[in-house]
């Protein structure tokens, strides 16, 4: 048995004017609570720090640059980092990236990985982008992460950590089968992600009443079809008159949901997740090398699957 | 618009001492029932036309031979193939296919899509093949499927009929995430497929409970990832003193099931399905050409994915 107790710390909506030290604060009473209910791992949401912003269209930059991170731990997060550190308890943070590389500017939808020392120990930026590039004023809110983001080229690697080997990933990367795969080809048994989703989906509002299906399905069939745990974690709530959902939660791999928020507010779920159990899907009816074919399966990979289609 | 009225054909059990021409007239029965409530296609189960015989061991190759057949249709299945044609209904007709090809004798666990006209329009071999090879007397039943056929060969290439574009696939395919997609990428719109599925899984008993469960997880989550229909549908109920799970059901491409067995037994359900709807998914949140980035998922294709691997 290799047992981690695991924290989903769920976040209520953030105002457009709420600073950062608030919720951070927030952070740091929800990862006390953990601490104090034995867990060694705290999970925080997408963009945690502050407001989902892409929400907004505008053209200044300097406006957009004021939502992200230039360092990281900086002045904000720093109590966060000391705080969890002390507790000798590691967390998952979402948060948005400025970084200059190459010699040029990048931002970045990125999640962290923060051992028990205080370290980082993974750094992961979003590879599937949601929404689109433009202002599209027909929509009852914008959901411009094309725009506002590059993104990441990051493989679904694990990282040896609390041991076991956990992958990261946010929010929409969480719709795409493609992603626990890859992470369970590359032995992970555990996968992070924070989320902010809303109720309302512009180009599909007939959806609208199954986001929390389709937010529990992915991610179930993900932890199943992979043998891992998943722990998914929503900032919910109506945040500046935008509904998100909740139901963040933690799946063992047997895809069974094993802790549930049941509200849409600030709130801590924990489970005992132990990394052994993935053995009894990964060795039996997911017995990648056993069973998968994947000489039939060439399109996957494939850049332009259309070119080589028979 | 372009809707298909399809039905499940749920079967009950099939007797070891069962003769085919048995199984067909409760499948004409089916059919029958399906016509007179507006279908135009019919789904049966997985290896329609006897009992589930992978449960049994044997080295006797005439008396696994007696299980399949070497001509379709033939004698026993023809009268399904003509009332079939004079009611105009089309059907997807799972069995075990004996066959000689490149001068070798072939086993395939093999379902056929038979147009309104009574043609064979698509063969389509099981890809991926449960179970074991070997006696494994530890075990209240045997699943030989690895034994007793060959794997299949094909791509999930969907033909174009009753109006969309339809793949077929059996079983346990429907458990591999790579099978929708695939077929999704090549411009499916509905996944047909037939099963039988112990409830006892010998390999992890501790999870015979969740069989149901995991049954519609996995296509649930393959129809919504990939805005399709899925019909998938059981042999049921007790058989050889196995219990097969039942359950058969239409999944539209939101992942909602539309229409669901109630029984073990002999059972139809039926549900009109517009393939037009597969676009409310695929032009949007699953829009493949806009959101995936193949680049990032290089061991989905590869034969040895522990040779590409970071």
């Amino acid at each position: 048995m290799r047992e981690l107790v695991v924290g989903a710390a769920q976040l209520g909506p953030i105002a457009r004017d709420e600073p950062r030290e608030s919720a951070v604060g927030r952070m740091i009473a929800l990862l006390e609570d953990a601490a104090a209910r034995g867990c060694r791992l705290v999970v925080f949401p997408e963009l945690a720090l502050t407001t989902f912003f892409p929400r907004w269209y505008t053209e200044d930059q300097a406006e957009i640059d004021a939502w992200f991170e230039t360092d990281m731990p900086n002045a904000a997060t720093r109590p966060l980092f000391e705080r969890a550190k002390s507790l000798g308890v590691g967390f998952y943070l979402g948060y948005a990236e400025l970084t200059i590389e190459d010699g040029r500017t990048r931002h970045y939808n990125t999640a962290i990985l923060v051992n028990a020392g205080g370290r980082i120990i993974k750094r992961y930026r979003k590879v599937h982008l949601p929404g689109h590039a433009e202002n599209e004023p027909w929509r009852a809110f914008q959901h411009l992460e094309k725009r506002y983001f590059e993104p990441g080229e990051s493989f679904f690697e694990p990282v040896n950590a609390f041991g076991g080997e956990i992958a990261l990933a946010i929010c929409n990367d969480r719709r795409w089968p493609e992603i626990y795969r890859e992470a369970a080809l590359r032995g992970a048994e555990m996968v992070l992600l924070g989320y902010n989703t809303p109720v309302h989906y512009p180009p599909a509002p007939e959806h609208d009443h199954l986001q929390g299906f389709h937010n529990h399905l992915v991610m179930q069939a993900g932890a199943y079809q992979n043998g891992m745990w998943v722990v998914g974690v929503a900032k919910a709530g109506r945040e500046e008159g935008c509904d998100l959902i909740g139901e963040s939660c933690i799946i063992a791999p047997t895809g069974e949901i094993v802790a549930l928020c049941s509200t849409l507010g600030d709130e801590l779920i924990t489970a005992p997740c132990d990394f052994d159990r993935c053995a009894e899907i990964r060795s039996n009816v997911f017995n990648f090398a056993l069973h998968r074919r994947p000489q039939l399966y060439p399109l996957l990979s494939a850049d332009d699957p259309s070119s080589l289609q028979g």
